[in-house]
């Protein structure tokens, strides 16, 4: 390297440097304003992937600080998927509910949906009222709110009710404006690309 | 239950079953139309939070099917995380490496970045040359290519020789358009509303 080389080398560097203390600066002013800890309602919704497996990252997370966590599924249950099968493994840490029986297009029973929905929610309520549990997922039901088979004023007053410092993720398309409304992290997973389009199935590591 | 809404209801759940059975033609149809099995590259980027933490879903998902995983962190290794702590309890299962030491602006050493992302990559590259691993995570890797630490042409390239069975997600903000371009699912994570905004600090389990 030549010495004009080297002299520009040091010059970006030093920019770099005195940008990201600059930077560093405005981030830390931001992280001292935002020192509240509590428990979120962190809503996943939207039409693209990572939805549910946001959820199940978080769970993953929890797992790791050695704090208990509930799922309950409110549409998966027809079949086994991967999630199931790997937090079967931590009964001790993880109390995992499939409750669902498919989609609304394969059970085609209304009435039976609505049966489903409404244990699942009873199965959710308990997890709410335990203080012991640090993150509950509650997954795809968003889809069950949307169909109205669940009463959202109930389920809303049984989130505001849960203990100040857990944790409730909700997942699903069709999120309904009055639970996004008391959410606190909302975000929308949107579609850009998906593989599915392509001609491609869904696969086990990716979908379930 | 008087008879009249008796009538109705059994009306209602007629009708929610004939569009339940239309609806299962047309996605039968989809599903029909879509068969391929291969290995995937699934880009989760955007401003919203969900990127690092579907990823990790998907590490579990991959777990549950009894498939082998490879995990690179591209920025975090400054700290110990929930993943970590937990991903590490199954050393035979999971491989993982967080090889970065905090973002730009914490390490504020634009060479020394580059030296842990390139370390970082041949890490990857590992992982992309063995087809024992059925998922790879690449966590963060995004930012390593939009700041320019990593050469895009050979990331690309790396990516598509990898084995035709093998999954690899890559996430992070700012997604060069070259890497969108060769996805296979891609979903913005589009932040709608955020807890941090409200003054509430990055929270375990949540976040980390």
């Amino acid at each position: 390297m030549n010495i004009k080389d080297e002299v520009e080398r040091q010059a970006i560097n030093e920019r770099h440097a005195q940008r990201m203390q600059r930077k560093k600066q405005l981030i830390d002013e931001k992280i001292a304003s935002a020192q509240i800890r509590r428990g979120l309602i962190v809503m996943n919704c939207g039409n693209g992937k990572g939805k549910s497996s946001s959820g199940l990252g978080m769970v993953m997370r929890a797992l790791g600080h050695q704090k208990k966590v509930g799922v309950v599924q409110f549409i998966k249950g027809a079949m086994s998927t991967g999630e199931e099968k790997f937090l079967r493994r931590f009964p001790e840490e993880v109390e995992f509910h499939a409750m669902g029986e498919g989609y609304t297009w394969n059970t085609q029973n209304r009435e039976r949906d609505i049966a489903k929905a409404q244990a699942a929610w009873e199965q959710a309520r308990k997890f709410l009222n335990d203080p012991t549990i640090a993150l509950v997922l509650l997954d795809e039901v968003n889809i069950a709110l949307k169909y109205h088979y669940l009463d959202v004023q109930m389920v809303i007053e049984d989130l505001q009710q849960r203990p100040p410092m857990q944790h409730v993720i909700l997942t699903g398309r069709g999120a309904l404006p009055e639970v996004i409304a008391i959410a606190d992290t909302v975000t929308e997973m949107q579609e850009v690309k998906h593989a599915f389009k392509s001609g491609v199935t869904a696969q086990e590591c990716i979908e379930w």
